[in-house]
């Protein structure tokens, strides 16, 4: 029987996943796909610590070249994440003539146009479907279930440790720190979350699935991104009793000629099925014009869980190579009817505001009167407290508005005498 | 460039909406995947009648044989649903060595063992994307992108008429008379509904769904089934009530040595995704051993929906035919481990029942005498209004127990002097 050979780079956890599904499920795979998968060799700085599965001293090797140097080694699996080496490793093989699986979101995201043209360029492959929503298969939905399908909406929730967050906030009354806490405790945050909490992490993962969709590789630069770190107890319980779930959203949207790209927190309306996804749950949710709105549910981390992702591209690409097929950039076709990007200033949106005033009489007035100043219509608004001469919130849902006009009401508001604090803007999602 | 050409077997509402795709898309899908995808013939026993699509007089026959004989043909895709002739059709393509495209549930459900033995035998694929889910890509999803995973548990809404009249009873107070023939005029139901509504087209999904996720292609008089023409706008409305959802489930549980497979309505707490999945979309539910819950929705049905998840097959059949790939009976693997189907009589769930009974001191007692006798444990009892000496409904949701047990009960509770109408018992889900 036919073997492909497999070099593992990054024997982190992961990594060790996936050579515990290969080893368990050796038989089982065989059987389905006709061929073994053999893992020939582990790459690792560390090759000592203990792992929680056990594999021969003579797999393991410090040395990068034992794999990317092996012409018996057809596919390389990068899993050391961070941008070098693996971008020189991942280079380095595809020069060698192997095919690529990485669940690298952050080097796909900067440096994806030079890997995927290089993969191009040698006619290999690069897969990453624990890239974005670990096991749950996205990638290939987008790129071959609905292979006929122009979209024009992507609505995702792609960071679990923000979502854990959110939800804990939401469910169970935490603050924002608390809940960061928690996560950080059960393992779900960094010690230094701002990759997770400041939208970064998604934005990465926006980019790729705006590469699958519209067949662009938009600049981390060119999207908008707003973190979850300035988002309050108070502003998830007021929309709470409007109806609505805070999320980290990352969104692409498709309008006229023009794209825009951004994750940042978003009210969505209870009913709809991503105010659901609690915990360090995923959802993507797309929209297509053949097959309609799909969502896309599962588990955004996980050892298991990414390992899972990682060996159905190896069984993927087992079959590429038994058959000598090159996929060509995962037949990313640019979407030629978007001309540019939407400047955030131009987005258009609903809006929910916290004001901080001084309750006495003529405020809302003043308020009202900025906004409508800038064309700005308010479609509910309710004073939350009582407190003559004290500072309470006005809590405001605002029709659709540009997104500049809205900045700029606000900084007029702002300087009234009654406001005391800087007014609190979060973008509402229809769906 | 390479064409292959594909033999239309069936001229209706879906056939019609993939000549529409790949001829709008026909660059688009040609740069995508590098080949041309070509429509040789198109048989129906109607080729007079107006589409909403213009074709050639001279692609269209009324003769099958023109597609099945013609050795130029590669792909026959099967459209005309039914049994007869539909299956005479796949056994001559497949010996001709045709590969296969359906969205023919009903044809696999019934005879899914003679034809995947055949296609094994001529080494050819049958693809069925559209059978479930329409666009949805379930079959992909849990075939190539769950490659590595066991599977223990299957949750689908999986017939979208059903859950439109279940989600008009829910959220407009229709009765189920009223809902069904608004389905009706929306051309959601057939006039004679009975294959939807009584469970039989979800059986049919099931028995996919089951064989794709443990190998098996069990028999449709295995299933227990249950439809939904005996739900009342009352239990809607109490089970509401109580926060729960009531949907039609196809469910398979994979518990021990054992497999639980039935189609019923099941209550679901609010909260739970599914209990979102409102019209006629779909979602399916799936618990995989590695890759976690999963959650796939989209639309269940309409023209080029289905018509979506026909053209990826055929894409991916393109793929394989230039590949010379055959990929065996969809890389089935029966589950070992599963030794035998559970009988209805032997599964444990929790229910929710109501009782009819007279308003009178004594009659909660003997109905919870019998329950207790019979090892039922209540959770929670409602009675729903006060009427002197009337009858009245009692809603109760009990714990965990055997449908045997709990089906002697309600025998022995029914035959009580104080209750005036068969007891109504539906199932629930945790979830």
């Amino acid at each position: 029987m036919k073997k492909i050979n497999v070099g593992l780079v990054g024997f982190g956890n992961v990594g060790s996943g996936v050579v515990k599904i290969l080893r368990q499920r050796k038989t089982f795979l065989r059987e389905k796909i006709g061929l073994e998968i053999n893992i020939q060799k582990i790459y690792d700085k560390d090759i000592t610590s203990k792992r929680d599965v056990d594999v021969d001293r003579s797999l393991l090797t410090r040395d990068s070249k034992k794999i990317l140097n092996d012409p018996q080694i057809d596919i390389v699996v990068e899993l050391i994440g961070g941008i070098h080496p693996a971008k020189e490793y991942i280079i380095e093989a595809l020069k060698k003539g192997k095919n690529i699986v990485t669940a690298n979101k952050a080097l796909l995201a900067q440096n994806g146009k030079e890997l995927f043209a290089l993969a191009q360029d040698r006619q290999k492959n690069i897969y990453f479907e624990a890239a974005v929503g670990a096991g749950i298969p996205i990638i290939k939905s987008l790129r071959e279930g609905l292979v006929a399908n122009k979209f024009y909406n992507i609505l995702g929730i792609v960071n679990g440790t923000s979502n854990f967050i959110l939800s804990q906030m939401s469910n169970n009354n935490f603050t924002f720190k608390a809940a960061l806490a928690q996560a950080q405790l059960k393992g779900f945050a960094e010690k230094d979350p701002s990759l997770d909490i400041e939208g970064i992490d998604s934005a990465h993962k926006l980019i790729l699935l705006v590469y699958l969709c519209f067949g662009r590789l938009v600049n981390f630069s060119d999207i908008f991104i707003e973190g979850i770190s300035q988002i309050s107890l108070a502003d998830i319980n007021y929309a709470k009793e409007l109806g609505f779930e805070i999320k980290l959203l990352t969104i692409a949207k498709k309008e006229k000629e023009e794209l825009e790209v951004r994750v940042h927190p978003t009210l969505i309306p209870r009913g709809h099925l991503l105010s659901s996804v609690t915990g360090i749950f995923n959802a993507i949710y797309v929209s297509s014009d053949l097959a309609g709105n799909l969502l896309f549910y599962g588990p955004g981390a996980g050892q298991l869980s990414a390992a899972s992702a990682v060996v159905s591209d190896l069984v993927d690409l087992t079959q590429d190579i038994r058959a000598g097929l090159f996929r060509p950039t995962l037949n990313i076709r640019v979407d030629e009817s978007i001309k540019r990007l939407r400047r955030i200033d131009d987005i258009e949106s609903r809006y929910y505001i916290r004001f901080m005033a001084v309750d006495k009489p003529g405020v809302l007035a003043k308020i009202s009167g900025i906004l409508a100043q800038s064309g700005i219509s308010i479609a509910s608004v309710t004073q939350k407290e009582r407190s003559k001469a004290h500072v309470v919130p006005i809590v405001m849902i605002i029709h659709e508005a540009k997104e500049k006009n809205l900045r700029q009401a606000l900084e007029a508001i702002d300087r009234l005498a009654a406001i005391k604090q800087k007014s609190v803007a979060i973008r509402m999602e229809e769906v």
